[in-house]
């Protein structure tokens, strides 16, 4: 019988999905020290929030279910991060980094925390979506790469939970074609236009529909920061970069913004809000137009792989088009390749909320421990 | 930099799955060599089809392009299992077992292999969706259960190469609580019902869209083996299963059959054919009473866990129902849980077929070949 093994583990923020990911993980690391064949044991041995971190030189456990009282009691000023992926490096057992920031700053270290061993799991867009350069850089790196170095999966990164990342790695792995890829990849936008424009008809102007999904907590503290498409633009990326296009960067590709140009530098977003209802008329002409042709507005990402082209905005669908149907604020995904023919492999759901984003991250820490090397 | 890895690979079966598997196999195994960090090499060492086989005692390896006539000039009687099993317990390198049959006696002898240390990878339901005592023994001895054996993983046993077992095994892993599974499970059926009572209105009796379906090619050459539900009733089996229901057996629930009870002995299937149409009337009665409550029929399997209350049969569906949309022959699954609430995680498109069965297969090679042990 095997001995049992022990993994560390070093967790970067703890909000929204970081919380939700250390309650999982207290979970998942109380089943798996019971697992009778092979027992794991994982050891939370640090822990940064902000600009503070918990954590001591002889890698101690800190107790998960505890880490509330435990930040406010022990914390120390963070490393900065290569000293954090030295001392991480130094570690007896086997790292896994857990990013739960949306840190440029953080993913711009993943190619040194690789190379250094440690494997990294996370739903931070930035490193995927950044520059060309640094997803190069990244899987030059890791093992499920070209590299020598530590694992990383960022399932979460595109639509939480939903398998979209490792779907799309398989299918260019085992030798299939993907031709196109199409959906609504925001949660935002889709309750926007499943509400502004539903398909059975109806629906409030558009910046009555902006202020809803506002009140309600479907968009960012700017609702901006939603509009302006980039946020579909870095997950069009990441899904495209997947199936091998070198997109340069999100801005790279045209993303029609629907901020209205003569709203995009106003500073105060209360401002904007009270102002937006002064535009409706564009977005007002729009949905006649696709009414008028029987089809619904919708707001999606594509990616036409053989002409190597990625868009991002407005499109008109038929009523009778899964993308028309969509409800709530769900994502749609639709994968055509050449073995699925003319019918798209579709994955459709929640792509957004903490327990389902610390979800994907979670999965991808099991996949990791699977991955790392047995004690004999 | 770690020594090239050499792994070699045992597939049995060798027809519309199989051939498939064997083309995918051998650009698979061109790309892995050719890994510029770790190139591993595959070698098919053994191929099976119906009762020859191709293999030698030092397990030099078979020209994957040119199998087909290697098969028709080398072929030996086929061993038996057990020393089948002891034969490739004897191989230098590890050995994955790849099942392209849709046998019960190679099923059965999983655990065996399994604990030889050999991993299996498969699309045949009969492992999973047999005896519960096959499942706990499959699982008892597999590194991915309980065990310390090989490795043993079924995607493509529900939904062909659509990601239903792995995302399944995903959610509990991570400590969702699966609490309903529903969906069209068979593109036979999913195919008849679309066709025999379209969401738009329409379609033909049912036996003409049987003898429609027959004509395609989209049953069984009796399709009697799918009208009686119990491929449907395998593929619940297993989602049950995964989700940790103690599933006696696919028989152990209720299933409705679609073949009138005065048919069911009649031995010609041309015969079958010929006398089905003196039974429409009582499908043509179930249409109209759908139809009156706006809704459509469509052939279902549902989980529910809590109640641990197992169906297959027919359903009506309100014509705004994902599952009334669905087109052609393609599945859907839609899992409900408690971190997705109200809105199911939905998963759609072909689940038959033997490009898409077969990159199942390939794609779950690829993740045991990751799972052995690098030379060091």
């Amino acid at each position: 019988m095997p001995a049992p093994r022990q993994v560390n583990i070093a967790v970067l923020g703890a909000g929204g999905v970081g919380s939700c990911f250390l309650s999982q993980l207290s979970s998942l690391s109380a089943k798996l020290s019971q697992n009778p064949s092979t027992p794991t044991y994982l050891s939370l041995i640090l822990l940064s929030r902000s600009k503070t971190m918990v954590y001591n030189d002889a890698f101690k456990p800190i107790n998960i279910s505890d880490w509330k009282s435990i930040m406010e009691k022990n914390s120390k000023p963070a490393l900065p991060l290569p000293d954090l992926a030295d001392f991480l490096a130094m570690s007896p057992e086997k790292v896994v980094l857990v990013d739960n920031t949306s840190s440029q700053d953080v993913a711009d270290h993943y190619p040194m925390f690789l190379r250094k061993g440690i494997s990294v799991v996370t739903a931070n867009k930035k490193g995927f979506a950044g520059s060309y350069a640094l997803w190069q850089d990244i899987f030059r790196a890791a093992s499920n790469g070209t590299g020598q170095g530590g694992w990383i999966f960022h399932e979460s990164s595109v639509g939480a939970c939903l398998p979209t990342v490792s779907t799309l790695k398989d299918l260019v792995e085992t030798g299939d074609e993907v031709r196109k890829i199409e959906g609504v990849f925001s949660g935002t936008m889709s309750f926007l236009f499943n509400n502004f424009m539903p398909a059975g008809g109806g629906g409030g102007s558009f910046s009555q529909e902006v202020k809803k999904a506002k009140d309600l907590g479907y968009t960012e503290p700017d609702p901006r920061d939603d509009l302006n498409g980039m946020d579909v633009a870095r997950k069009l990326t990441i899904l495209g970069r997947l199936v091998g296009l070198e997109i340069e960067s999100p801005t790279s590709f045209p993303v029609q913004s629907l901020i209205p140009t003569a709203l995009e530098n106003v500073k105060d977003p209360n401002e904007f809000m009270a102002k937006l209802g002064g535009y409706d008329g564009e977005m007002e002409k729009l949905k006649k137009e696709a009414a008028s042709e029987g089809k619904v507005l919708r707001y999606v990402g594509s990616v036409d792989v053989e002409k190597k082209q990625c868009r991002v905005g407005l499109e008109k669908f038929d009523s009778s088009h899964p993308i028309s149907a969509l409800k709530g604020s769900d994502n749609i995904f639709s994968f055509y390749t050449k073995r699925y023919g003319e019918s798209p492999l579709v994955i459709q759901g929640a792509g957004a909320g903490g327990d389902v984003t610390a979800m994907g991250v979670t999965g991808d820490l099991i996949k990791v421990l699977r991955l790392l090397p047995q004690r004999q």
